[in-house]
């Protein structure tokens, strides 16, 4: 097998640790940010806008807390209009991939320097990828602007996270470590990032969803959320395909990856040999694709496509669209395979 | 157990793959170079600097091939001389630990970028670390400046590495990923990449340090030696600064690293539980240290302290100072300890 690649990492700075909240405007005067706008959603989110603005105190030149899921572009244009009315050069963005998609539009446009503080397990803070929407259509794109130049992880601010969301958002993250493990633009490091936040993510996540207060669980899992942020770099595969062609049913994305993941591991691992032992590593298992769904069956999620939307008499268009994608690493899918998958998981 | 670190990663390009040296114009070219001093060894060095020089073709300033071991400071400063006298703006760093060191020292005083053509498994590219020497007396430090922005990875270029020295610096580079397992500095990206290296050099370096010319090996190895430099930024522990004493006895680095690993790890794997299970998983064996013996006994290197210029009579000398560093994790080190690995060794 020839081995060939193009790694381009550019330059983060991650500061992790229970309380380093604490440490935001000693990280801001670190990038030289003397105006930083908050950037949060509403509601609680506005509640650790106002208090990271505190900490910030006079390097703090405001508050945006309207970041919504998928930035809407009236969102992206207000928070725009918001760091240029405050006079920002620099960014904070608190909280989840909501709040960190909007920071990366601004940065996109205005070339800010971004900290992020989040709050879930996205893992948008550990991407150069950006996105908007405009109603139904989506629009992402690469640009190294919106890549925050320093994380700060607290995992005390997840530990409020509810075990519904933990699980969600932790199996869409171990969704791209997983396909990761397969995707045909893997490098050397996304694959090393993938198999350590598998090893994490398998040996907490589960102690994670049970206890959202036990500090080492949480600390680890959101060690694996950062790791498997990066691997999004690597590329996706029949995975995140079938999970985008679901979503065009309106199904929520997270709890679609969680559902569909076992059966495509199943599917795909049966070609992927060093996948499939990199998993049984981690996970300590045999068969890590029973492995994963036993995770999803513990936990507290929606267990099958039909529990969040999806239905029989929408399967051949679903296997349609599939097929017409011509996914062939680590395996060709056949309409027989995909209908396989697709009933499985119903 | 509390997760607390900070990670700071530099911005790095890595092009890796057979042939890839032919890139080198390209990737200067991206890096803004238009006059590239190429620095070298003499000898076959010499010859490479000059292939290398000829594929630059107009982004060739010279060849500067006269790289030592150490960089002794008449080398640094002859180095630095032929850079200004070239009007260089950018160095071309092509061979292993001694070329790649000049480039550093060089890069450190006058802020030139550095793309690295690494021949090697010293790792040394993927360190911000630099070091000089004046006589026996070495000096070391950190500088982001040091560090090569680009990477060009040809497997070609270690084919005729022979098998004694591919063995011996791969065990140095393989020192590197054990120690980082259970160094007190280690991070959870130093602690995925020191796992990964061990997988790939597990699998392939018996193959490569048996046949030169095996393709996939040569590459995984390569692959491994840059994840294995990568680690370093993660500190060290009884490991080297065991093998620094040894090396005031005037004994060969790699060589040494190469016969004192096993017993070191026999020693603190049994009080580093993850390091242990992580060895176990990447090299596929229950007992890692006895796995790591087996490796280096089916090498052709030295097998004992006393085959380079150790002796017994040393013994208390060594043992005395390796107590007087007090190391404590992952375990202390009692004079009685320090003396039956050195004996063991020995």
């Amino acid at each position: 097998m020839t081995v060939s690649f193009i790694h381009d990492a550019p330059a983060q700075r991650v500061v992790f640790g229970a309380g380093r909240i604490a440490r935001i405007s000693d990280e801001a005067a670190r990038l030289a940010v003397t105006r930083a706008l908050v950037i949060a959603t509403p509601g609680s989110g506005a509640r650790l806008g106002a208090r990271v603005a505190g900490l910030l105190g006079g390097r703090a030149a405001g508050v945006h807390a309207q970041a919504v899921i998928h930035v809407p572009r009236a969102v992206a244009d207000a928070g725009l209009a918001a760091a240029q009315a405050a006079r920002a050069d620099g960014l904070v963005a608190a909280g989840g991939g909501s709040a960190i998609g909007l920071a990366k539009i601004i940065a996109r446009d205005t070339a800010l320097p971004v900290i992020a503080l989040p709050t879930t397990y996205s893992g948008s803070e550990a991407t150069p990828i950006w996105g908007t929407s405009e109603g139904e259509r989506k629009t992402t794109g690469r640009d190294t602007k919106v890549l925050p130049r320093t994380i700060i992880y607290d995992p005390e601010l997840t530990y409020a996270l509810p075990a519904a969301v933990t699980a969600a958002s932790a199996m869409n993250a171990i969704a791209h470590c997983v396909e990761g493990l397969w995707a045909p633009e893997r490098t050397p490091v996304t694959v090393a990032y993938a198999t350590e936040a598998m090893r994490r993510f398998g040996a907490h996540l589960p102690r994670a969803v049970a206890n959202g207060g036990d500090a080492e669980a949480r600390a680890e899992c959101l060690v694996a959320a950062w790791l498997a942020g990066a691997v999004l770099t690597g590329g996706t595969g029949l995975h995140h395909k079938l999970a985008h062609v679901l979503g065009g049913y309106g199904l929520p994305h997270a709890q679609t990856h969680a559902i569909v993941l076992p059966h495509v591991a199943r599917f795909n691992l049966a070609a992927a040999p060093d996948a499939r032992a990199r998993l049984a590593d981690a996970l300590g298992a045999a068969d890590p694709a029973e492995a994963l769904a036993q995770m999803v069956k513990g936990f507290p999620i929606p267990q099958r496509l039909r529990d969040v939307g999806f239905s029989e008499d929408k399967i051949d268009d679903a296997v349609t669209q599939v097929v017409a994608l011509a996914i062939t690493e680590p395996r060709a899918i056949s309409a027989d395979d995909a209908r396989e998958i697709l009933q499985a998981a119903l």
